[in-house]
């Protein structure tokens, strides 16, 4: 039994580079992490964390560190499935979603980490293993650049290791997305895997809409075409729009997922490891996806999805995007010819710069 | 112009008299309270609250005075669709749920309160006004009373006024539920309104099952028979087991209520407008219902609830249960022959003692 003797949280906040800005979120300076750390009475670690864009954060930590901590301590660490089970239902009214969902990804995340660094194993190895080589795409947040500059980003990812580019949609007009996505193919080719996401932008018929407009272009995805509380929406984008739709960086647990699926409304169902609930309810909605026959992809959080795509068959790409955190944590993820490789160090893999972080208190 | 100039946010935690247990959320000690109180530029002022069961309160608290007072600060408090909206999204990501929605819910109500107040108007008759007197239930929270314990505290609930009762359902064994049904039954006559309440404790086949043991008993509707992520298992709940069914007490939007609604799965969507987002969306919930031919009830927080049922016609009982607020508040709601009377001072018509509150921080 690895019994857990102190669970901490941490709260940050990063600047990014440039403020951010996407169709439905708005204007981002910066973004939060949360942080957790799980010791055992043996003295071994596990790390998880969670992101906010900018707000909910405050919220996840003091769930996290003043909430679930007392309610884990001396529990064995590697009945990960019973403390899920248990702390869901513990904070089940007035959670279910939102900030709790948050810190209950960073703790699940931590005693994956834990229990895989128990292990010696990598945690794609644990988790079942299937292939560490994991195909990427660089997700650009792009909705203000003109056709030329988007070209020019995507030049410096495919410099950067990328072969595959998602882009943002959901301008106030629709002919200005699809000159975008023709410059695209006009530079890039017509077999360059593209993606688009609207991040919620559309009504279901502006979805459809656009869909047709894009069709002519072959893309990979057509991502969040319209606010996640839509299950029937989803399936008539998907059906009438006529071109594959991913969601799932908005849903906030199984059953979620399970419900979207089952409407017929997603081709690329797309889990976030730091707010779906962690790494345990991650590798569910991937076997679901696989039960359904169709590919997952993810969100967020790249340098430890690979791992957890890098245990499923029916991994699609892996969204690399990493807002500046590669800046506070040992050896980040490198794309190389259009791949990222899942490591093959114990735990996930993902090794904190703590000193460094601890300038970035709110 | 009403012109926001503070919003403050105030944490408390109200101790039970004894702890209560349901068949899902365990044992409950005490439970939270987060208020909300903004002030206009004229000295104006208006009052929300929401609740927990003793956790995630510190998070909505958080939220609501850390990072949406700032945000709402400057602004006219009249356009509280537009403030509701922009905080939405503003929230959505980590938010859209959770205690994110407490605060919203909390926030949301002051507005309509200090609306209702610098109107000089009780909130039921700014919402439309139908009716002042709205029937009323007492829910008990009694799973582990045997049948004569829950007759005797029925007498209670009668002596103090109530009509109606709706008792809890979910136990180990089917029979003890038949059971003490039938007790009451056999004590009250068929005609007393009979709800009962599972606190998601069933599988859909379970929920089925057990629906098909309460049908002789002409119960007013079965609650929450299974966990609130599963549209289309009401639908079976209901078509297949035969009777009523009520839920919403853990959906936290409108778009949540209408997918349960369009799959065919409630009919009594029940919103509690301190963890559905707000007097707003309980407004258009329970006119979502009136647009289904349904009948809208309720959860928790009676003394402004009244409010808002008096201004529906589809409205169903009122669920009154204090949880022992009603020792903190001014002239807490009576229920005479079974009906509560909405008050007609302006606002909500709840007043806080927030002297004898402030005993109670956590
Ligand atoms: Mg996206
Ligand atoms: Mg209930």
């Amino acid at each position: 039994m690895a019994e857990i003797r102190e669970t901490r949280a941490d709260h940050y906040l990063i600047p990014l580079p440039r403020a951010l800005e996407d169709s439905m979120h708005g204007r981002m300076a910066g973004f939060e992490v949360v942080t957790a750390r799980v010791r055992d009475a043996d003295g071994a670690e596990g790390v998880g964390y969670t992101f906010t864009c900018g707000v909910n954060g405050g919220a996840a930590a003091d769930i996290l560190g003043r909430e679930m901590a007392p309610r884990v301590a001396g529990r064995d660490a590697d009945l990960i499935e019973a403390i899920w089970k248990d702390l869901w239902w513990a904070f089940h009214y007035g959670g279910r979603g939102g900030p709790t969902v948050l810190a209950l990804s960073a703790l699940d995340m931590a005693l994956w980490d834990l229990k895989a660094r128990r292990a010696g194993l990598a945690l794609w190895r644990l988790l079942g293993g299937y292939d560490p080589k994991v195909p990427a795409y660089a997700g650009g947040i792009d909705i203000d650049l003109t056709p030329d500059e988007l070209v020019a980003q995507t030049y410096e990812n495919r410099a950067a290791g990328h072969r595959a580019i998602k882009m943002k949609v959901g301008r106030p007009l629709l002919r200005e997305d699809v000159a975008k996505i023709a410059a695209m193919r006009a530079e890039f080719g017509p077999d360059m895997p593209l993606m688009v996401d609207a991040n919620m932008a559309y009504t279901v018929d502006g979805a459809i809409r656009a869909a047709r407009a894009f069709r002519e272009f072959d893309l990979v995805w057509f991502e969040e075409p319209i606010p996640p509380d839509d299950p029937a929406g989803h399936a008539r984008v998907l059906a009438e729009g006529g071109i594959p739709v991913a969601t799932g960086e908005n849903l906030r647990s199984l059953w979620d997922f399970r419900t979207v699926i089952a409407s017929g409304g997603v081709s690329f169902p797309e889990p976030d490891v730091t707010n779906c609930g962690g790494v345990t309810p991650f590798m569910k909605i991937a076997r679901l996806a696989e039960a359904h026959h169709l590919p997952v992809t993810s969100h967020g959080a790249h340098d430890i999805t690979v791992q957890l795509l890098a245990a499923c068959p029916n991994r699609s790409y892996l969204e690399a995007h990493g807002f500046g955190l590669e800046q506070y944590i040992e050896a980040p993820l490198v794309i190389e010819e259009g791949h990222a490789l899942a490591p093959d160090r114990p735990g996930h893999g993902v090794v904190f710069d703590w000193e460094r972080l601890e300038r970035l208190r709110p």
